[in-house]
């Protein structure tokens, strides 16, 4: 077989596998931000009807997985794979929603690139003929995230202006091959890099150098430029990885701010609404992904979106034996057009 | 494009991706063991030369993605990808040795199942027509799970009879398009399964019934019987699991015994080496099939191997709330002959 690869890091799928459905479930806060029309479902209470934070999470992502499946059409023994995870230990937030239902499931850890890089897993199962089906989804919830990599809530400690919000929010998306737009039609596999940021309250200067990486590598072996899309999206970078990220491309000598955004800056009203950089969190770019942009390309706002998550492989321990917190940037190319 | 599937769980690989070389590093307990000829590197050094466990480990599984990679006659800019994970927080001992090397990876969280896991995604990128050459790598560590599992070694707690005994171990195997066996040639993706076993000290309980459910959709979906195989081994189930999953295959008729083992029981002598119920951690697996297993079948010892690497995605978080230890099992079979 003939190898679907344009370059290092990049591979161009033969027959791009569409989102046949999406589904997303916010948070209170998530849902006062500027993007609240976009969302599935918005619910005020953070326990979401359970009795911990970890497993409101847990219910959140079931939810928009159920969301996403209806909105598809399809029911749990089409989906062949589900692949999925999250912020927390063992990604429990995942896996416990998933008990006994019976779809045969990969477990991923990429941190807040979990969205990007279960869709390109997912799309990479059909487009191999594996599957006809496939589910990717990520979720975060801000108690969860904050209690297991900062300290608990009820300690009251002082958030630093660098700081993001960890969103409490889920998203899920529904891959087939169909001759509906969108389409997934190429993929660029992150690289972990390290520039040894040490400040477990600045997530955004830990990602944005991999964000450049997997960027620039899509650009190269693709052989286009920013202006080709209509909208360059990174994951939760916030105020301080995208500021960045643009002056690292600027280095360069492209300017992508003309169509770059920011899921981090998109979700709250990063002034109003007091989250200091901005979002994050896996459920960041799942939820708005999901939401305004997948929404934006079907009412064809958009029709060339590129969307590379970040995340921070942020480990406590790491931190406290004197590690960095490397970074990834998974990226996908979302199109509402697919070369005949 | 055809789906290369045989049912539910079970897909059939059109081009089985060859194991073109393997790697594996070992503690000085597993280099004790009955299987210590089979290593390629035996560290007495639980420290590794590194300055903390985390890092020890994360060196280990370094140099055996580096043995596999010299053996398989390859350098990092020919491996499209890495898919691997360990059972450490934010998987570390996979991010950190993979810092700034550049190879495209996907992380991954299985728990235990990760040896298996990594290599049906491997061998899927392979066959799916995304990379010529791919590798599937984990690890684990007595001293970094205990802190994090169970009780920093320090506190000196008693061990009860069911626990099992994380193996200090790493492997990594490559895999490309090749005429030379081994060959992966069929791969069931596991389930969640949660009997509810909520013993820390119980690992195998958790497991054995998800590599009962795995297993048991193998033979249905491929139609064959376990008497089809030379070898049936599953991950880390130990005395208890191993013990679990035998009978759960007698009620349903079927002995599985006479070419059943365990990588938990073959790993170490359990009753010289005081490990009680057996080994376990990914390195457990790891170990065991990119050491005696491989090298048995290269040397035609065995022919058709179902490998079924177990997870049990122990959350001690989960615990404390109430939650019980939910397993997954996902298996290949690696044979030395390939359909024409």
């Amino acid at each position: 077989m003939s190898i679907k690869r344009l370059g290092r890091q990049t591979i161009k799928f033969g027959t791009p596998p569409s989102v046949i459905g999406q589904g997303n479930v916010v948070g209170k806060k998530e849902g006062e931000g500027p993007l609240k029309s976009s969302f599935d479902a918005i619910v005020t209470d953070s326990l979401f009807g359970q009795k911990t934070w970890e497993k409101a999470e847990s219910e959140m992502q079931k939810q928009a997985l159920a969301t996403a499946m209806q909105k598809a059409g399809v029911i749990p023994s089409q989906l062949h794979y589900i692949f999925g995870g999250d912020l927390l230990n063992q990604c429990i937030a995942t896996s416990y929603h998933l008990k006994n239902i019976g779809i045969p499931f990969f477990g991923l850890y990429g941190a807040c690139s979990t969205m990007a890089e279960s869709i390109a897993l997912a799309a990479m199962s059909i487009d191999g003929g594996f599957a006809t089906h496939a589910a990717a989804l990520t979720s975060s919830h801000y108690s969860t995230a904050e209690r297991q990599y900062r300290s608990p809530l009820s300690y009251g400690s002082q958030r630093a202006p660098t700081a993001q919000w960890t969103a409490t929010a889920a998203g899920a998306v529904i891959l087939a091959e169909s001759d509906s737009p969108p389409y997934i039609t190429i993929h660029s596999t992150g690289r972990i890099v390290d520039m040894e940021i040490k400040d477990a309250n600045n997530m955004g200067a830990a990602m944005a150098p991999a964000a450049y990486d997997t960027l620039t590598a899509f650009f190269g072996e693709t052989k286009t430029v920013p202006a080709d899309f209509d909208l360059i999206l990174t994951g939760d970078l916030g105020e301080v990885g995208a500021s960045i990220v643009t002056s690292l491309f600027s280095l360069d000598g492209v300017d992508i701010k003309p169509n770059y955004n920011d899921c981090g800056l998109m979700l709250y009203d990063c002034k109003k609404q007091d989250v200091h950089a901005g979002g994050s969190g896996c459920g960041c770019s799942a939820s708005v992904f999901t939401g305004e942009i997948l929404n934006g390309m079907r009412a064809g706002k958009w029709n060339r979106v590129l969307f590379g998550a970040t995340g921070a492989l942020h480990s406590p321990t790491a931190l406290q034996q004197g590690g960095g917190i490397p970074g990834i940037c998974h990226v996908i190319a979302v199109e509402n057009f697919k070369e005949s």
